[in-house]
């Protein structure tokens, strides 16, 4: 029988699936206990995280678990989906941080306890009382994430030897956001600059960490672990790259039923990613006054989206970033024609890639 | 030679700093490497972090293991003071989320971005840069508690029968921390829910459960480890009731140059306290009248904070939570009287409960 990579991927999603189900089952009773005023919080995380997401995180750990060898196994499942947990942390503080209201077609963390204070006509502030809800929720979501991992059933020697490259990761993911933050509040954009961010904020922590989070869970030789480590940076720097400037792309010409996020949301909150550093550097000065008076409008409208979008696209940006992601995407594939990586796990990481980088969701 | 408790104490402190200063140190350069800037980003944690705090938890921790039985040990030293870094994680995120503008006589962090943001001339909203850089700061603080905690050096058996309790003092941290944003939001106040509270955001998480998380570090078998956390709950619950009243009165009476905190900071923000809420249950038609016009206003003046300082005193509120506080305190001394506990640890306990509950901070 021929190995059958998509549907080995769906089967490792439905596991992960399974895996948060069981633990958000258990964590909901457990404040549930601690007070019934718990349960809101239960189900908003519940709400978060069941509803959606393509479980890219643990699908790159675990396809790089198996690629380093390891064997099939419940408890590396459930070691990785703790994963989704770490970005649903990132996505609750970054919606806030960005106000954005919204998060796979439904309301933002913030936006949806602020309606809870209004619909219980509680007292003070629904957008403090919001706010303050996100950033617990977000807290949470991360020792949670912890607690997931340390509980999975993996041996003790597994959980240690891998204890320090989950810390980098989350590291990494923290300095990024703060890099990302920064580079909204400077006055000028940089492509080298949105790069690095693009590096830490995503593909370091979206693909390269999680490989070899994978790789430290399947091999106790550090020999093997080193060999294993190089080996997915190659193959992860660029694709987290490609997957980043995808993400750039999908902000701005994406379609809202499929990005779960309105049209041209980037282009209102002004996000300076790496597209938006290329169409500065490339754009002439009628174009530059069309972005000085749209980009970043929080009332922006289609007309406005419109105009940026053909700027974007006029100015050979959108292609150049096209033509970046394509070329990223070769390096990497490229990387894997090694004798170590045996064919399924080959076909499994090639899928993934492709699923990364996509041009729909 | 007599053993002196505070002697010890101090000891201890100095070398809890210590390790928090090499740590800080090493993760000062590992950002700068990433960028410089993130400099400003590692200047504020070590600012934050090394100019204050009694270190009460890394000190309850660090007493737990040495009262079961636990020798004098470097790593472990470094293991507790990681709790330093998840307090002020607490802090920074609730300072946020109170609005604070002062913690310990300096700007809050978010106003320090939001400084930072104006003296640099950066563009966008400095609220929301200050906001979003308390975010990820507080974030990065969790994180990094983790790490110090991983790589203090501890052997991996001890590591991984400690981390279980360290989850969950730091679940039950976040979900008393969102108990205390509803009852804000909630119209009536309540002693029973207040004091439940309490219990979870500042009770547990300051002296019981870094007691259990020391008993954990210290003892390897689980008999041992279960009557000792036993005693530590015993000793430990009514003292944190007991901690979390005396804040509540410094939080009303407390001198500005001792807290750190503005005087009456806790009636201005409308702090639903434990002392509110017995104030709430006593106070007579007049009284209740001043109370809905003082408390809980932003821009309540020494007058309105006297007024409110009279009625809480002369309902017998404040007097009502000293004796509590007393009693508590009795009952915690009471729980140590025990064969288990030798004399030094005893003294050692004794003393550090006096500190916590002692009324200038």
């Amino acid at each position: 029988m021929t190995y059958e990579p998509q549907r080995a991927l769906a089967d490792i999603r439905i596991r992960v699936q399974r895996e948060l189900v069981d633990f958000l089952g258990l964590q909901t009773h457990y404040l549930g206990e601690i007070g019934s005023e718990l349960v809101p919080v239960a189900e908003a995380m519940n709400g978060f995280l069941l509803d959606g997401g393509k479980r890219l995180r643990p699908l790159f750990a675990y396809c790089g678990y198996l690629a380093a060898g390891g064997k099939e196994d419940d408890a590396i499942i459930k070691a990785v989906a703790s994963l989704e947990l770490l970005q649903a942390c990132a996505l609750i503080h970054d919606d806030l941080m960005d106000g954005s209201d919204t998060r796979r077609n439904k309301p933002s963390m913030h936006r949806h306890f602020e309606s809870i204070h209004s619909d219980e006509d509680l007292s003070g502030s629904a957008t403090s009382y919001g706010s303050a809800a996100a950033i617990l929720l977000g807290d949470l979501a991360l020792v949670w994430s912890d607690q997931m991992f340390h509980t999975s059933g993996i041996s003790s020697e597994v959980l240690v030897r891998s204890l320090g490259i989950h810390d980098e990761m989350r590291i990494e993911l923290m300095a990024g956001q703060f890099l990302d933050i920064h580079e909204q509040a400077l006055a000028a954009s940089s492509v080298a600059r949105s790069l690095k961010i693009a590096r830490y904020k995503s593909g370091k922590y979206t693909i390269e960490r999680p490989l070899h989070f994978g790789a430290s869970l399947a091999l106790s030789d550090s020999h093997q672990r080193s060999l294993f480590t190089d080996i997915f940076s190659e193959f992860g720097l660029p694709l987290g790259e490609a997957f980043q400037l995808r993400d750039d792309l999908l902000g701005v010409f994406g379609d809202p039923s499929v990005t779960g996020k309105p049209a041209g949301d980037d282009l209102r909150e002004g996000k300076r990613t790496v597209l938006m550093a290329m169409t500065n550097d490339r754009a002439d000065e009628n174009q530059e006054a069309v972005i000085a008076k749209y980009f970043g409008d929080p009332n922006l409208e289609s007309n406005g989206i419109a105009a940026l979008q053909t700027i974007i696209s006029e100015t050979g940006a959108a292609q150049h970033v096209e033509d970046l992601i394509e070329k990223l995407t070769l390096t990497a594939l490229d990387s894997l024609n090694r004798d170590e990586i045996e064919p399924n796990a080959h076909a499994l990481l090639n899928e993934l890639a492709s699923i990364a980088i996509r041009r729909s969701v």
